[in-house]
């Protein structure tokens, strides 16, 4: 689902990238900590040890799964909205991306979401990482309503921090709408949401 | 921090409770699904044997620790909210109540949030629960948005449902902003969003 990549890749490093496309799914479905080693392996045809070869430890493993998930999710979102010659344009597509990568590209539903809530409490490197992705993110949002103001689509003295903290929480609740309600209108609302978080945010 | 009960218990009921007290407050922190029993018992000064007495498996403790929350977030929270005269008092009263019980009452924030997040793939008595805590949660921010729609003070016309399905998004954005960023502005943040919905609703 998460789709192949065009750059030439060793076996060793074909074999470790097919492991952590694999894991991601898993991970979206029952969380970093949920994901066994031993239920990965069973599903890559590997045994444990051969599949701890590439990755040395659990912990590693974590990190790796998040540091490709985010690498993956760069390609698949980020990229193309990033480019887009508008502010307002370049929010849409980056939410849009993501309600896609939530609802369709992963099994579980965002990876982000599920891993944020695992490890808040837990210092450490995967947190790190996890507050590090997650400003990157916010950091897009509030730089593309910067954009909009610069296009004269948003208010001058607009609170960019705010607003990608707001279309953050939109998210979230799509997010456990789609999941846990298995809501179909979730969409519909996420967007509804959307939409009055950017009439707001016009002169 | 959860505040005692007033109703009279005799002693293998106050074991359940202090337990189920401790458990909420561990689960809070690493999850439901993180809780180990051995951790649950050694703080409790119990024996593993002694703490399964109480509830016979772990599926029970987990499901026991939900009710036991949900309960105690009914007295806490919603009890005094939902008498309040105007539906707009009701729904700023819910709201703060839920910032306290999540930043200040337990440890590791909302409980609901984080198990919602481990559940919501999981099918059984875990997430069915869940569900429907979260529909009656909804419930109250909708009834009391047609309360302020009889009030005067939402438009008619309003969309009851999502605008409860929003003040969620406003609740999980302020968990993360808290959590994961320990941002010292995240009550500002959700403040101001809120205002905002509320705003947003009036005729």
């Amino acid at each position: 689902m998460l789709s192949s990549r065009v750059v030439k890749l060793d076996k060793g490093d074909h074999t470790r990238a097919a492991i952590l496309e694999q894991a991601i799914q898993m991970a979206s479905v029952v969380g970093l900590d949920g994901l066994s080693i031993g239920g990965l392996a069973e599903r890559m045809h590997l045994s444990k040890s051969g599949l701890f070869a590439h990755f040395g430890s659990k912990d590693a493993l974590q990190l790796a799964i998040l540091k490709s998930g985010f690498e993956r999710f760069g390609e698949l979102v980020v990229a193309d909205a990033m480019r887009l010659p508008r502010g307002v344009a370049t929010i849409r597509a980056l939410f849009d991306g993501w309600l896609r990568w939530s609802h369709e590209r992963l099994d579980g539903g965002c990876l982000f979401v599920t891993a944020s809530v695992e490890f808040d409490d837990r210092p450490g490197p995967v947190r790190e990482f996890l507050v590090d992705a997650y400003r990157r993110w916010f950091g897009m949002f509030s730089e593309a309503a910067g954009r909009a103001i610069g296009d004269g689509d948003f208010r001058t003295g607009l609170d960019c921090e705010q607003f990608a903290h707001d279309i953050n929480g939109v998210m979230l609740g799509f997010n456990l709408a789609d999941r846990l309600f298995n809501d179909p209108h979730a969409e519909r609302r996420a967007h509804h949401a959307l939409e009055r978080l950017l009439e707001d945010a016009k002169p």
